[in-house]
């Protein structure tokens, strides 16, 4: 048996095994998943790529005339609002209190006025790179008695035009304020300030032996106060939760320049409402976040990742279902694509499929403290998987470099929907059981008015990434999509923004989501928290509040 | 060797060991662990007796009147606020919407009124027991218009007089409320209405090899809606997280009887604030929860329990450390007592020490999916923990009533102090490498003002039980401790209630935790949703509230 020599000798790369006939081998191979003990995913994964690529190829500011052509799209900017404009005497203040850190240089102030996307634009003419709170403090106390918009800007990374200003409002970037006030080694609490970027937290924390308890593709530029600021989802959160649990403390500045401490480093505190967990989440238009402390895991010792394929969609979640039982304590990851997914990723990136064809894949990650011990759970459920017939065909990758070619299955896809035409994509969470009922769906909804109908995401946080694609943009195809998939989505009373938030590109979609009591009371929190409205302006609430 | 026969025939019960000599045991001991497989450790914890004796012996409504003597004390009630009274016009309302279910008896209200430690009285003459949201919708609607004050009321198993009435409040009951609404067992996502009764839950979900991500020990009568207001920390915190991160949708009732649906069973949902995040800890006083979805991990195949010895409190907290990098995922406690509480349990309790006394006692859970795994890595941690003399003596329990037994050397601390005098009673969190130096300088600060000054509680959380006892009552002691207990608090930024929160009897010493501006801005939040301030009068929020 050669696959079991491979196995043993370490020897191949992806290591493709009829599970069936090579199981046994597993038994044995705890020595190689070593290999893969400091292995990271978060390289494989991108979610910028997973924004419309419409937005991706729209010229500046399209998107605020509006999408649908001759209609004003619900995502367009509303008309400015009637915030003072920027004088001199405003700059001589800003330059007094940030002296060589208020720029107006348009050169330079440029990339703070452009989204990551490239999908929106405003017009600034200030960037203003506080390094304090105080600063901060001062900046906001000013702006809101002189009635002056702000634009809190982190890594600028968003996908949802929540990060740069829609026309002149000030930018305030929280890009200095990046110092790490604290790492307590035995509670595993970090706390630092807002503009600490991602990854530099979790090469300080690897060090440690920590992680942070979230990761993102954009982990090389998006800052932890815009994490906590969107609520990032990102790739850990199966495991380790959403950072409304892991998040222990912020600091924040109010509209009016008022610091908000309640920056607790405690895990239990029940002294009144917990007053953080408004502003996380709220995309900047309730506070500026000045500083956090999050609740850090220990480091994984071994991680591990298998591929596998399933014959329907109801096996697949009899698959996550017997995963979630037999791989407990280590599952990290529980992925999915579909047929469709890998004819693209055959198609436009020549990227082979490693197994059999079948109808649904499978990527599983295992992170845990024991390699042998990991392995061999991973051994039982592949046995038991089998054995009652859930999965037809698997192949697992014992090292860095093939867990990583594992991987780029999944997170390619984004890339693969690019070169197939104009793609359409949607960010949906819907109850678990019912994720891929929408693809097919959308399917049979559309005929043949679209080239593919792909969905592949995240099984284990309920989060479909549904795509469709046509040869070029097509108007009466985006009308067939858009009122159906949020009224579909909306009628399973799902989220029709899993993760992205809903920034100055979704805000109007927020009904298919919330109750219109619930979003009333969102208005009344911001009349409460920023009466002038000066912080972020046009995100997040739609344009018909009812305050 | 006597000890490994007896571990690998699995003969004896709670198995005392010499670690150095025996731990080549648990290299086979993984047979027997399975015996614990079934194991929950909540019937050994008793969170309601961590309450203040002085509490549990005060008659009735003597707390109002000042505890300290003839100063009134900060947690007295204050003046009756003026709410109108309940007519019989009212009642023919309540009567007509709750038919047979508006109680007016007063010996049947009367258990309504008195709260479980006996330490508070009401004086309400109505208990209404609906069945529906829409039934407290409209009971809340009605009182909000006709100005009567509502305290709503879980399983009352309360321990700061939140959940009873102060005067003659409206008791609104969610007992009746206690159908189980759905459970997706691919998601492991329950909802249910408020009134269920945890312990009900938890059976419910173990028969479908789910747990609920929660436990106390008031279990068998608190409600999944009261532990949800008032944020229940409770066994399970360390391994599971705070509700905060578990609850995915509430359904509440505002004060003026409309209904807020946050009813979501997703993960992920980035379409607004996180509107539910406010009443998680609200204790009552911003809404009327209904409903809760709330996401439930897998039942653990594998419990195991050790108890361990150490000379320094450094020396414990270097275990912890060790512990978390070694058992990683399968740790699910880490708790302590100090020598005073093995003191008190061997005098009052006559229970034995199972090992050689130490200054300090560990007691260890681990709960796995795996149980050869689970004790191999406990052997792993063992074998290093000694070989590193971090500790220096340690106990094994492999069966059920083994590990109920080492349970209660921990769990029982409470019971022994009842017997040990007049005891003062803390619960704090503080950052966990502070936790025992509030002890130690305690001790020094009363020198022998006190019979025994005892710590323990839970390491993991950060959560120090201080307790102080005196032959009997004596103010002069209490004056002594307690402005000292709070400002060592405040000065390392701990919390001055842990988990219990604030209620009618902490409520003013809230400052000692919370800066005054989010003091305020709670006031804030609470005039905003309940303007009339008829939710839970009195609560929560302290007395000198400038809003």
């Amino acid at each position: 048996n050669t696959t079991l020599y491979q196995l043993k000798r370490g020897g191949t790369n992806v290591i493709s095994l009829r599970l069936r006939t090579a199981l046994r081998c597993l038994y044995d191979y705890s020595t190689l998943s070593r290999s893969t003990a400091t292995l990271s995913p978060v390289d494989f994964h991108r979610p910028f790529l997973t924004c419309s690529s419409e937005q991706v190829l729209a010229s500046t500011r399209k998107l605020h005339a509006g999408a649908e052509g001759s209609k004003v799209s619900p995502s367009a900017a509303p008309e400015r609002l009637p915030f003072c404009r920027v004088t001199e005497e405003d700059l001589a203040f800003f330059r007094k209190i940030l002296p060589g850190r208020t720029i107006v240089d348009p050169d330079l102030v440029e990339p703070s006025n452009v989204d990551w996307l490239k999908s929106v634009r405003g017009s600034s003419e200030v960037l203003l790179r506080p390094q304090t709170t105080e600063e901060v403090s001062q900046i906001l106390s000013y702006c809101n008695s002189r009635n002056l918009a702000v634009n809190p800007q982190g890594g600028n990374t968003g996908l949802v035009g929540g990060s740069v200003p829609v026309y002149d409002e000030l930018i305030l970037s929280t890009s200095l304020m990046n110092k790490i006030l604290n790492f307590d080694s035995i509670s595993g609490v970090l706390t630092c300030q807002a503009g600490c970027v991602l990854e530099n937290l979790s090469f300080y924390l690897e060090e440690r032996d920590y992680i942070m308890p979230l990761d993102l593709g954009a982990k090389g530029s998006c800052q932890i106060g815009g994490n906590v600021a969107t609520n990032a989802g990102g790739l850990r959160l199966l495991r380790y939760g959403s950072l409304h649990g892991t998040v222990l403390g912020l600091e924040l500045v109010l509209a009016d320049g008022q610091v908000l401490d309640c920056l607790s480093t405690l895990r239990k505190d029940n002294t009144g409402y917990d007053l953080k967990q408004l502003f996380i989440g709220s995309e900047g238009t309730l506070g500026v976040i000045t500083a956090v402390s999050i609740l850090c895991p220990r480091k994984p010792k071994s991680v591990n990742v298998v591929f596998l394929g399933c014959e329907t969609f109801e096996q697949l979640l009899k698959t996550f279902q017997l995963c979630k039982g037999m791989l407990g304590e280590i599952l990290s990851a529980f992925e999915f694509l579909d047929s469709e997914c890998m004819r693209l990723l055959n198609t436009h990136l020549k990227l082979p499929n490693p197994i059999s064809d079948c109808p649904f894949y499978i990527v599983i990650e295992t992170s845990g403290s024991d390699p042998t011990h990991d392995a061999q759970k991973l051994h039982n459920f592949l046995e038991e998987a089998m054995t009652s017939s859930l999965v037809s065909d698997g192949t697992v990758a014992t090292e860095e470099a093939k867990i990583k070619a594992l991987w780029s299955l999944r997170e390619r896809v984004t890339e693969a929907l690019t070169h197939d035409g104009f793609t359409h994509k949607y960010d949906i969470s819907l109850p678990v059981e019912r994720i891929y009922q929408l693809v097919t769906d959308m399917r049979k909804h559309l005929g043949n008015q679209a080239k593919s109908v792909v969905g592949y995401g995240h099984v284990g946080d309920g989060n479909l990434h549904l795509n469709v694609t046509s040869p070029s943009k097509d108007p009466a195809l985006l009308a067939a999509i858009e009122p159906f998939v949020y009224e579909w989505t909306a009628s399973c009373r799902g989220s029709i923004s899993a993760e992205h938030g809903l920034g100055l590109k979704k805000r109007n979609y927020i009904y298919y989501s919330k109750q219109s009591q619930a979003v009333a009371l969102m208005g009344n929190i911001k009349a409460m928290l920023d009466p002038k409205g000066i912080l972020n302006p046009y995100k997040t609430l739609p344009d018909n509040l009812k305050q």
